[in-house]
This record gives structure tokens, sequence and C-alpha cells, in this order.
């Protein structure tokens, strides 16, 4: 059994805990939190809520350490740092942050040589695995992702910041016109506008003035004023009702061409249907931790991203196994 | 630059030859043929056809030999049989016999310290890799593979040997009610009439009996008779003008649950619309090429598959490029 820690405990905390909890390979054996532990209450029975300051104390009672913070603040400073002690694995997943933060946890994974696994869920994840995989075999075309119908927890936090606002909720949906037309093998180049609608649900105070909120919301730079945004608002019961849950998903689609004269289209497309985003992510963190696991067995060590590492490795079949079931 | 060669030339060896040429890093050396190699034209300039049984005198020239023989007699036999001497790739696509073809290689490959990657192209391939990450990632689901709408060469073969019958060409296509049923996260049980249709558009002799003709279509065990079939006779001008491509394609769909009762539904879907299949098995043969000199290099040797190769090596990007761009 594969012994695996989590450190922090939020939304996709509790979705490793459920993924680990269902593999028959792996077993949780503490939760670790930078809250008072007594407060924190988590699915298992009889694992351990640990303080987050005595994670060391952990070192040899854990395979690895899946690490549950935020991408702003907390991954950047967490995986380095918790990488000099443990093997480790995380969904960092600002996009432009990605070369920097492989490189400093790099550079401790090599020092401590641990393994270090950074990025991975579905984007980055699985999303980029097939846009790599896709390029590779399809050199001459072009490829596009699209995010949703789900919801940007960032999108709604920016809604919620507004005076008058109580709650909201943000919709990134795809633009299915462009869609359809990347499908039929039209290459076409798609402004922001172009690929994704954002549609957002408020529920305002009583005497909110609504046109000024909706116009706030609208005109917001980088979050709203380049996308085609739809405001409804609605009651606290509506909130709670119809938009509680946290699906996402989207699609990557490679279009390209083969034949003497380019004249063979071929279109790769590749779709996710989440109802849960945290618990999907999660599933991914905890396929990769065993994956991270069996690296570290072989000797490996340092920073990896799901390009450096071979599929099988995050299935619990075994290698022939898997070649009479799955190829 | 990886020098390639190319063993067998049929459709799929002339998609091997433009993927490897349109490379920036893949050159092709020779190709090889059991044919007299003075009848054998290939579309690239200055390189040599060489008589398959002289392809040892190359040993030192080709860093990769890519084997474009059929899988029911040809590549069972030669990839072993080259991988005694060379590093190769080929597209063995008998499923149930992988397990018995890869130890087969693997003990040649491994006594030569060579490396032989076997089983690629889209279903052994691209497929399976959809296959395993997607159950690696959502244990708890079924997955579904549809093939189609595309030519099935066999079934294609088994009406022309009717007699009666000059011309013949077979679609496969998926029931589209299956298709939305597994996408809506049902996990029905499908019968394999209820998964496939089989469309056949025949060009018969003048005085042939058509009805007779079609229901030996129909009623052929294995082939048809297990399928909901639709027979159409069609002129050979007909046959030319509008079924000369072999276009293919597929879906691979895995339905999968999360959630402490089972609540949160995941769909994941992968197609492909390939209007040629053997170019676009050729682009994948290609990119595995890459990746066998790669893993040759790094002083890696035996048997693999694609699930025993990280995703990076089919790349020509360097490691920080498509952390860069792809992630």
């Amino acid at each position: 059994m594969i012994r695996i820690g989590i450190y922090g405990y939020g939304n996709l905390a509790r979705g490793v805990e459920l993924a680990v909890n269902t593999a028959g390979d792996m077993k949780l054996v503490a939760v670790f939190t930078r809250r008072e532990p007594a407060t924190v209450e988590i699915n298992s029975v009889d694992v351990p809520v640990i303080n987050a300051k005595d994670v060391l104390e952990w070192k040899d009672k854990i395979d690895v350490l899946v690490i549950c913070g935020g991408s702003a603040t907390d991954l950047p400073q967490q995986t380095p740092e918790l990488a000099k002690h443990f093997n480790v694995v995380d969904s960092f997943d600002t996009h432009a942050k990605i070369p920097e933060h492989f490189e400093n946890v790099n550079r401790e994974a090599i020092n401590s040589k641990k393994v270090a696994v950074i990025s991975v869920g579905w984007d980055p994840g699985m999303f980029s695995i097939i846009r790599m995989y896709s390029s590779a075999v399809l050199p001459c075309g072009k490829d596009y992702t699209f995010w949703g119908k789900g919801v940007s927890q960032g999108h709604s936090d920016a809604i919620r910041r507004i005076p008058g606002v109580i709650d909201a909720k943000q919709y990134t949906i795809p633009v299915s016109s462009s869609l359809e037309k990347v499908r039929s093998g039209e290459l076409p180049d798609l402004s922001t506008r172009e690929k994704h609608i954002r549609e957002c649900y408020v529920v305002a105070e009583k005497d909110a003035d609504l046109a000024k909120i909706e116009q706030t919301i609208v005109t917001m730079p980088n979050y709203f004023a380049d996308y085609n945004t739809i405001v409804h608002f609605i009651t606290e019961e509506e909130m709670k009702n119809e938009h509680s849950g946290i699906p996402h998903g989207g699609f990557v689609i490679r279009s390209g061409k083969t034949g003497i004269n380019s004249e063979n289209q071929h279109i790769i497309e590749y779709s996710l249907k989440l109802d849960s985003n945290p618990e999907f992510t999660a599933s991914v963190l905890a396929a990769y931790a065993r994956a991270a696991w069996r690296l570290f067995e072989k000797g490996e060590s340092g920073c990896m991203t799901a390009f450096d590492i071979p599929p099988k490795y995050l299935s619990q079949k075994s290698d022939t196994e898997l070649r009479k079931t799955m190829l």
C-alpha cells in the first residue's frame, strides 16, 4: 500500500481523500492543515488531522504527499519546501508561471532525491497530454482549447467583490458556432470574444442598483470586458437550489492535414464533462501520486510533469494486464 | 537527423514517407521491398529502393526501421526478426495477439539491446492511451470504443470474394442512439448489433443475382450476421467517384463516477475523424520512431508499447518548450 498524506484540506483535498480511499493500492495516513486540527472534520475514519507545522515528523511514514493548496500563493512556496523531504504531487495551474515553478521544485527534488510531479489535473494535465500527443502526430495543424460549460471560481469571486452583491456564480461557456467552425476543419483565428461567453448569476442586496452592478460586471477589465457577458439577477434560494454544483469541462481540438498536397484532413477532439471539477482534478492527482511513488521506487528523482511520465504508471494494473485489456 | 528506413511499401508506408519528409528532425534513407526494387516507384527523390533481403547491409546506416507490413502474417515474423538488428516500430493491430507478439519481439530486442515499439497507430495506439489514462483517473466507470464512420478493409474484402461481385466497400458506422446513451452517462450493456451498423456498396456483374448477393452478405457469419447490414448496389463509376477514399475514425468514451455516494458523473470523450486512415496511422508511427530513437539513445532496450513511453518523446520540441507552450 502506498502511504498518502494530504497537505491542506479544502474541496480538492476532499476529492483526493475519496480517490485514495477508493483505490485498492493506496492508504491515507494523515491530513495536514494550517487551521486548528481539532476544528477540521475529515471524511476518513481513524486518520489523524495534524498541524501543518509538524509535517516533518511524518517524513518516514508517508510515501507521497499530495499538496492541495492554491496556485496563487500556497503552491509556489509549499511545493518546493515540501519536496525537500517528501515525494510530492500538486495541481499548480497558473500556466504562465509553470516554467518558474518547475525550476524551483526541480532544484529541491534533485537535491533531496525525491520525485515531484507538478501541474496535474485536467488543464494543465489531461488537456496538456492531448495537446501534446495531438500536435506530435499531426504536426501540420493547429489546436484549440475551449473551457466550459463550467464555473470559474476567479470570475465568481470578482463579482462578489462588487458593492451590493451578496453572492455570485459565473459560468464560462464555449461559443458553439466557433466550436463547429473548428470541428469542420477550418482553422479560424478566434478572438477572446469569439471563443467564450460569460454567464453570471448574481444575488444582490435588496435595494441595490441592479443596472449599476450589471454595468460594473460587463465592463470589468480582464475579467469580462473582452467577452460577451450575460447577467441574471436571482434570489438566494435560486442560487442555493440551482447553482450549488461546481461543474466544469471543455474541449481540446486539433485540426491537421496530411497528404502530398495536404489534401487529407484529420480532426482529433477530446472533451470532458465534469459534474465536480475538484473531484475530477483530485482523481488525476491520486493517479499521479501512484506514478510518483513508482518512479521514486525505480530510483528516479526531480520535478516532472505529465509529459515526462509513461501512461502505465498511473494505473493499478500490471503492464501485462494493461497490454491484454487496454491496448 | 534521425535516419529512418521503411520496410515494405504500400499505403501505410507512403504515409510514413510523407510524415518523415515533413518532420524537420528525420531523414528517410532507404525503402525496402520484397518486390523487384526497379518496379517500385516512391515519392522521395534520391532515396534508394532496396531488396528486402539486403536489409542487413543497412545495419549501420539506419537509426530506426519502420515496418509497414500487415498484421496477419508479415509483422509476427518481420518485427522479431528485424529487432535483432534494428530499432523498430510497427503497427501490429490484432488486439488478441498483442501479448504474444510483445513477448516474441521483447526477447529479440532485449538480446540485441535495441528498442522495439509495437502496436502504435490509432487503435491500438491513440485510443489505447485514452482508454488507459481515462480508466486510471476514473477507476469507477466503464469505457466504450466505437469505430467509424470508416472503411473496413477486411469486410470489403469479404464481400469481394462473393461470386458475382466485382468490387465492394464496407463502412462501419457507430449506432448514434447508443453513442448518445453512453454520452448521457447511462452505462448500457451494448450488444454487437447495438454498437455498429455495416453499410456496403457493391458493384455486381451485369447478370448477377442481386438478391442472392445481398442475402450472402447479410448472413455471413462473423462479418455481418451479428449486425444490421445495409447493402447498396452501385456502378463501377459511382464506386470510383464516391468511394475511393480510405476515411476512418471513431470514439472512445469513459463514463465514471466520483463522490461519497457516487453522486458526481464525469464523461471523457475522445474522437477521431480521419480523411485517410493509413496516413494518420503513419503519422503516429513516425512520431514513435522519434521516440524509439530517443529511448535507444538513453540506453533503453526491449519491446515497448504506447503505455511505456513518456509523451514528450514523441515531440520534436524540447522539454522546456513543451512545458512553456503545451502544458
